[in-house]
């Protein structure tokens, strides 16, 4: 029986407390393609700050979504871990809802007769 | 050829513009169980101030996933469109993410030797 007992959901709580938290979500898109430096995520961003990317960056390694192996010479090299990987449908499928969104958007506007060109 | 030519990917970047503000998920996710009035909404999200979800109601309103009715008497009560619902398989994609996150790093936990109860 539903007695009004609604409760916000503690996995999506916990889950949007990171991936909520701005940049987070496309550093982990971004390194679906490939491991990369983080100069590399830093031009791929745009406005993100070094501060900010290396905040963010620690944050996801002690979540245990990403991991950096820092070799003999050069600078440290960024990667999903499975945990992190793992992640890629959800991501795909919030890619693909906002691109319907953005479609279906486009086709209102086009359809409002005060859009149309003047004849 | 991979001229390093990253670049964060904009659908993203707008999705989590939207779902990244705290609550937001969490709003979507509990009108995907049934319609809600506003009353409902505020004591199922712990924490949550009237000020803030009136104010992500109204964004959401905004951005064409919830729409509100107004009966003649009684309060408005907010449900989910079409658009809005369509979020749902990315929302049990991310709950299922971490509910095996959550389920992996306990299992690592009890793994530790120093994490046994002593005999």
């Amino acid at each position: 029986v539903d007695h009004d007992a609604l409760e916000a959901c503690p996995k999506l709580t916990g889950a949007f407390g990171l991936l909520g938290k701005r940049w987070n979500a496309l550093i982990l898109d971004l390194l679906a393609v490939r491991p990369l430096r983080f100069s590399q995520l830093d031009q791929a961003i745009p406005g993100i700050s070094d501060r900010m990317l290396g905040e963010r960056l620690r944050e996801l390694v002690a979540a245990g979504l990403l991991e950096h192996d820092r070799p003999p010479q050069g600078p440290a090299i960024y990667r999903l871990t499975d945990a992190g990987r793992s992640l890629q449908p959800a991501l795909e499928a919030i890619r693909g809802w906002w691109a319907k969104l953005e479609h279906d958007s486009d086709r209102a506007r086009a359809a409002l007769p005060a859009s149309r060109p003047a004849r």
